[in-house]
Formats: structure tokens, C-alpha cells, sequence
């Protein structure tokens, strides 16, 4: 039976171990916020990015690398993007025995490290739309609580795409490209999400309009997976990104960038856990099917020749399995493997070998199944799809669950009592009354549901604070 | 014909050419010593990278990822290590608008990042070896002209591997597999190179002894593109990283190291290159087969429709195979794919079509062949291995032929009056002696010849400096 009691009630610690005991990262690295990262970590890190490569090449991203390191003249270009990371920025000073002549930042994000290169590749019209990507370790000086994956002065894998477009139709396709690409994305690691575009007091600093992807963690607080801007000629008039138009005149290009991280890899630990630790989706988990022997003692060697010949098999029907030889119990191994996540395990005993049979064990229900030898590759392709399924289903149900639409604050305040899950309130769009009723929440504006068709408040609602007509369904939540 | 004149006698000037020219990095960012990688330029590293990554999983070492940034009190354990980065290090001295209580720095190699954590992971006998590597961006302050992915103040792509083992054996074991590693990688970039044992006064800092892997580039000085050290026990008693034997007391351990970074391509560029540009080996080409169509006006679609089934052909065969359909003349595409180092050019016009024939150009000898179209794949592929097995040779033959033995120090002057290549003199073995040697013939010691069977002096041979009776053969060289 699955269980997810700890996993909710006490999400924040149930994350911690798991982190820990799974062998994704370790915390105790000497600088706050910053973590190490242990193989399977990587592994299923690494995975994740696999897909997001081979959607950025599906859609003619090309992939980049630029220094990590800023100088101070470079960062301080645009004025909104300056206000808004200034405060967060480590700062090289020195290097050698010597102060520098110019200071360097290291970098929070690229868009002050890619822009000036990009006025110098960008010529013409046909040059565009320009759209790179990099994954690389940005540097945020969080004064907030720090947390594993989550919230970190050290991203390690921050994925960022960069894009330039003759006008603004052009940007905005791209965001409807990022749209489908982290789509597709989120079908692999069978999570389900909301999209919102954030108020105007809470847009990256220096966009046009931000749009975020959340999904509600076990704790019913809201974490931001993904980001799309729409910088419009913002950072192109900061750092002179001029093209040639058809017709011989020059103008500025539109922008956009679309970011990600190892927040991703959170996503699937949070949502797709339970109380005994993670549950990969076969699509990343680096260990897709784990055999554990189960000797009796005078038919060892045939039982273990049994468990080669399946892996052997497995293996060469491109499954990625392990064979555990290792001398401990096999309750002790169910256990570690529960914990790391293996979406199967394959119990053989010297009856299975006899009835000449496999026994399939699914991470996801906990649920055990018998199946005939020659059936294994085919009902092991098969599982796959239906654990991708059922997480999928889960996640969607606990995203659905926990979205409560409401026309007064009073509704609203019931509906946060407690203080789980994402709230949908009327609005008028003010700013005044969006921050009023955060306040009075305790909570924040998500922003409104994107794309904006599913945004408007039904004919006659009201904003809750000033009463006037409601133009926007508002979203609220406890965010991280 | 192949020329390689601007290549040797002109090789700076033409290696910044190529790597601006062909797409490989962009110098122009505004930090002296750090380049952005471009999307051509990181494909063939990342190709690199690849044979690195399966080394790494074939040997058992693990993947991991520390943070860039290391407190200045780690940094500061281990004496000999700190005096040698203390004057190149980056130094972090403030975040947002504070100065942070502890400083830290950059990375400029992850000793001091890693081995407080080894002190925690390693506790017995049973976790010896323990093997990790990461490939990772780390930062020297140096203070020499820089070149881009030769001497640059940014490692992009630094690979180091830390291993830790139970003795001084199982140390020098892990070498000997570092060497083996090493020499497969090298012979999938078919680079020729040597192995030293550096000098006392030139180690690692803090290393017990230091292997360097040399290639003589094409202006005749020599580029370190690997080290292997063996620390002993230096690094685990300052860092106290210490293991239970089985006979229950502890012991601190024995560690090596082993890097490389994008000096790999470097070499690979400066090595394999000709006076048209670069000629890129085909098992790391991003592109190892272009096609370019040279269709005459009135049969234009019929040459088409050929060159789109050959390359479907190749495609399906697992050749990365590129159809160059730009509005460009045939010559302009063969410049630039010559430049780029595409090992093998097709050309598809209308009379090999009539004819079902194939006209395959080799990048290495600027050769042509005709074949049948029904030999396309096996034809490729031999040519593959063909180009393979000559770029080694000729790689070989430019190291042996830029190694000379002497007997005296004015037979050394002689052979270094043209600045290139490398001296080998018989040595006494004294420090004295090898620095005089140095300062006479402005050049630096690289060591003795590794193994040390090698390194032997020839009986009765002299050091030129002292006198005395020779013990080793010393390899002198102007190095990067």
C-alpha cells in the first residue's frame, strides 16, 4: 500500500532524507547553499538535460557556452535587471595578490554576458531568429532559508535559452515554441503544471511579461519550474542589438529567453514520492529494472544464472537494468531500491526458475505481478508506459485537487486555512488590489492563467477588494 | 596537395584564424582569457568529452559535481598546494552589498573543494579505491599571454579525476590505468605523444611526483594535454581523510589525480591542421561527411534527389552526414568545409548521377576517389579508418621527427637553434644541474622519460652541466 503520510505532513524533512539517503546530493559541502552532487544525482540530472538537448536540436537551438564571469560594466547595462540582481550578485574583487581594475560578477544568469556578443553576431534579417541555449552553474547570493535543489546560491544546472526576432510576433511564437518544448518535457517526467503570467511587480527584472510554470509540492506550497520572457527590445536598446532590415533600415530585435534548472529534478522527487522515497519515471530513473535475487541456499548457482540470463536479456532490448550481487538481504536491498526510485524490481527464486517465471514488482503502487519468461521484455516495456501513466494521472490529480476557485477574500482565506494548494479569485487587475489581497492572504500572486483566453473572470464577478468589475481570474499561493 | 606553411612557420597567427574563422570560440568577450564557445567549436569538444565520459564508466570512476567556489580555509590546508595557486586565484570577497565573512575563491582545481568531503565518504578498507572525476569550469589568474583554449584565465572544460587507494600500490596502479586511459583517448584523436616525469621544482603543488603528457605543435614548442600525479599521502593527512583497514587500525590514504581540458582540442587543431584549416579526425567530427551538390541548371532535381539519398543512406548507416543545400558556388562550400576539418567531402554532380558513381574527397590528403554508389557505406567507412591510421602516422612522424638526442649542451644549443621541438641530454639528476641546463638553453625542463626504464642515461654518458656520471635522459623544450 502507498503511503504518503510523512511525505506530506512533513514534506521538508521527508526531502532532506531523501536527497540524502538516495545519494542525490550532499548538503555538507562547507558554503551555505551550495551542495555536491553524488552520481545518481547527476545520473538522472544528466537525463533530464538528455531530453531538454534533444528538444532544443528538434527546434534549432544551438548549444553555446559563455564565460561565468562578468565585468561590472557589462552587468549594468539595463537599469531594471540591475535593480533587480544587484542585491544578489557575488562579487570578484580581487584576483592573485591584486585588486581587479574592473570587477567581475559571476554570472546570476547570461543575459548580461551573452547581449554584447550578440550585437556583434546579429547582422541582418537572415540571421534571424537567433536562438541559442546553455546549461551551466549561475550564482544567486539567496538570503532566504536555503534548500536542496530548490532554493541555492549555487544552480548548478541552469538551463538557459536566448533568443532574437525581427518584431514581436516573431518573439511571440517563440514563447509558444518554449510552451511545447516544456510540454513535451514535462510528458517525459509525467508532471503536470500550470502556467501563469506574473504580475507586473513580479516579471523578471528587465522583461516585457514573464510567464511561470508551477507545480504544488507535497507541502501544498507552489514551486517555479520554468520561466518564459518576452523581453521585447528591452536589453536589444541596452546593448545595441541592431539588425538590417529587408528594406535596408536597421532596427532592434525582440527577445525572449526560457530558463530551468535543477528545480526540475525537485519536481519529480517531490511529486512522484512517497513515504519510502522516490519514484522515477522509467523515462530518466538511470536503473529502469533492478534484479534481486532471492537464493535458497542449495539452489543459488541456478537461481543466480536465471537472474544473468533476464538481465542479459533486458539489456539487450536496451532496458537499463542492474543485477544487485551484493551480499546483504533481499529485504534490505527492496528497501534501497524503494528508496532510489527503480521504477521495477524483478524478484527471482528458485521457483521462478522452475515455473519458469518472473516476478515484476511496480514502484509506483507497490503492486507485484507474475508474468511467463518469454513475456518479459514485451510486459517490462509494457509497465513502463502504464507507471508513466499512472504518475502522470496522480500528478494531475494532485495538481487539480489542489486548485480552489473563490469569489470573496473571506472564501479565499477558508480556502488557505491550511495553507496548501493555489487559489483563484476574481480581480481587477490593479496592482493596488493584487498586493492588497497578498497581504491579506499571505500568500502570492502566481499571476493570471496563461494563455490569457483562460484568464478572464466570468461576466459580473468582482474584485474582492475594490468591487469593481473583475477583469482577471487572480492566482495565490505559499510559494518557494 | 597538402601545404603547411602559414601552419608551421606562421601557427599563432593561423590557430587564432582558425578558431575564429571555422566557429570554434569567439575571442571578442570582453574578459581578457575567457571565450565563448561556439555552437561548432563545443560539438567537437563535447565529441571529445564522449570518449572520455565511457573511459570513465569502463574504469569504474564515478561522475560527480562539487561547487566552483572553495572558503578561503579549505583552500588553506595544504601548504605546498596553496603556495602554488595562492597567486592565481580568484578571490570572491563580497555578495549582494556586503563583504562575506569568509572569502572564497574560484576553483582553479578541486583538491581543496573535494577532499573535506573525502574525508567524510571514506570510512573502510571497502571503499577503497574510490574513484571520481567531474568536467567542470575552473579559473586561473594568469598572468602570461593568454590564448584561447591554449592559456586562458577560464577552463572551460577541465576534467580531473580523484581517486583515493588503500597504498602506495594500488596509487601507482591507478597511474598505470590513467596512462592506459589516456593513450585510448589519444588514439581516438590519433595524437602521438610522450609521457615525462616532471622535475622536482616543476610538480604539481603538493603532489609526491607528476607525470606530463606532451605533443610538439606546430611552431615546434611543446603543449602539456594531461597530467597524472600521484600525491601519496599529502593531500589526506591535511585533510584528514584517513580508513579502517581490516586489521581494525586506520591509515591515511594514498590519492592521484589525473586532468586534461580543452588543450585536447587545441591539440587536435594544431596537430592534425593544414595551411586550409583544420582537419578533424572522424571519430569526434560533429560533421564527417558533407555533401555538396553541383548540379548543372538543366538537371538540377535529379542531383538533388541523388545527393538527398545518399546522405538518407549514410544517415541510416550512423554517419554523421550533413547536405550542404546553401545558394553558395561549390568552391565557396568546399573553403569553408575544408576549413571547418570535415574529414570527408562528397560531391554528387549530373554525371554521377548517370553513371551511379561517387566522388569522395578526403580532407587529410586533399585526395579524390570515384567509387561505385553501391560501395558508398563500406567505401566511407574504410576511408574513416584510412584517415585515421594516416593522420596518426603523420602525427608520429612530426613528434619522432622533433625529438633529438645530444651529448653536450653545445650539440642541445645547436639542435634548439631553431627553437622547436625537444633535447634530450643526459643528466646527473641533480636540481643545480637540470637549472643550469635550463638557463642555458632557454628552454624548460619537461622531465625524464616515463616509465623510468626509459629514463636511463646510457653507460658511461655524462651531465654536460657537472660532469659527473649521467643517471637519466632530461627532456628539454620551449612549452606553452
Amino acid at each position: 500500500m502507498v503511503e504518503r503520510k510523512r511525505w506530506s505532513e512533513n514534506f521538508s524533512e521527508w526531502f532532506n532524507e531523501v536527497i540524502e539517503e538516495a545519494g542525490i546530493l550532499d548538503k555538507r559541502y562547507p558554503v551555505k547553499g551550495m551542495n555536491v552532487w553524488l552520481p545518481y544525482g547527476l545520473k538522472i540530472m544528466k537525463n533530464i538535460e538528455k531530453f531538454i538537448h534533444e528538444e532544443m536540436e528538434r527546434t534549432g537551438h544551438q548549444e553555446v557556452l559563455f564565460p561565468a564571469l562578468i565585468p561590472e560594466t557589462e552587468f549594468k547595462k539595463e537599469a531594471e535587471h540591475i535593480a533587480g540582481f544587484e542585491g544578489e550578485v557575488f562579487w570578484i574583487t580581487h584576483a592573485g595578490h591584486e585588486p581587479l581594475d574592473v570587477k567581475l560578477i559571476l554570472r546570476p544568469t547570461s543575459e548580461t554576458a551573452m547581449y554584447s556578443m550578440f550585437a556583434l553576431w546579429i547582422r541582418s534579417h537572415a540571421d534571424l531568429p537567433f536562438k541559442v541555449y546553455q546549461i551551466v552553474n549561475v550564482y544567486r547570493y539567496e538570503t532566504k532559508h536555503t534548500r536542496p535543489l530548490i532554493r541555492v546560491r549555487e544552480i548548478s544546472r541552469f538551463f538557459e535559452a536566448h533568443t532574437a526576432h525581427a518584431d514581436f510576433e516573431d518573439a511571440e511564437r517563440q514563447i509558444k515554441e518554449d510552451l511545447e518544448i516544456f510540454d513535451n518535457l514535462m510528458k517525459r517526467l509525467a508532471i503536470a503544471y500550470i502556467i501563469s503570467k506574473r504580475p507586473e511587480w513580479d516579471k523578471f527584472p528587465g522583461a516585457f511579461y514573464s510567464l511561470g510554470a508551477e507545480v504544488v509540492m507535497p507541502d501544498g506550497r507552489t514551486l517555479q519550474i520554468g520561466t518564459m520572457h518576452n523581453y521585447k527590445q528591452n536589453f536589444a536598446k541596452a546593448y545595441n542589438i541592431l539588425y538590417e532590415k529587408e528594406d535596408g533600415t536597421h532596427d532592434y530585435v525582440h527577445q525572449t529567453t526560457f530558463g530551468m534548472s535543477e528545480r526540475l529534478l525537485a519536481a519529480v522527487i517531490a511529486i512522484h514520492g512517497d513515504d519510502r522515497g522516490m519514484v522515477l519515471p522509467p523515462t530518466i530513473a538511470p536503473i529502469q529494472v533492478v534484479i534481486v535475487p532471492i537464493p535458497k541456499k542449495e539452489k543459488q548457482e541456478i537461481v543466480y544464472e536465471y537472474a544473468r540470463e533476464i538481465e542479459e536479456e533486458l539489456r539487450t532490448a536496451g532496458i537499463r537494468v542492474h543485477l544487485d550481487m551484493r551480499e546483504k538481504r533481499p529485504g534490505w536491498k527492496f528497501y534501497d531500491w524503494e528508496l532510489k526510485g527503480v521504477p521495477v524490481r524483478i524478484e527471482v527464486g528458485p521457483r521462478d526458475v522452475e515455473n519458469s517465471t518472473v516476478v515484476l514488482a511496480r514502484r509506483d503502487k507497490l503492486e507485484k505481478i507474475t508474468i511467463k519468461r518469454e513475456e518479459l521484455v514485451d510486459k517490462v516495456r509494457e509497465l513502463f508506459d502504464d507507471i508513466m501513466k499512472y504518475l502522470y494521472e496522480r500528478a494531475n490529480e494532485w495538481l487539480n485537487s489542489h486548485i480552489k476557485r473563490v469569489e470573496t477574500l473571506e472564501e479565499a482565506k477558508k480556502a488557505f486555512e491550511d495553507r496548501r494548494g493555489i487559489v483563484e479569485i476574481p480581480w481587477c487587475g490593479e496592482e493596488s488590489c493584487g498586493l492588497k489581497m497578498e497581504e491579506e492572504l499571505d500568500a502570492k500572486m502566481l499571476g493570471i492563467p496563461y494563455p490569457e483566453e483562460k484568464a478572464k473572470a466570468p461576466e459580473g464577478s468582482r474584485c474582492p477588494v475594490c468591487g469593481r468589475d473583475a477583469k482577471f481570474i487572480a492566482r495565490f499561493a505559499r510559494t518557494y
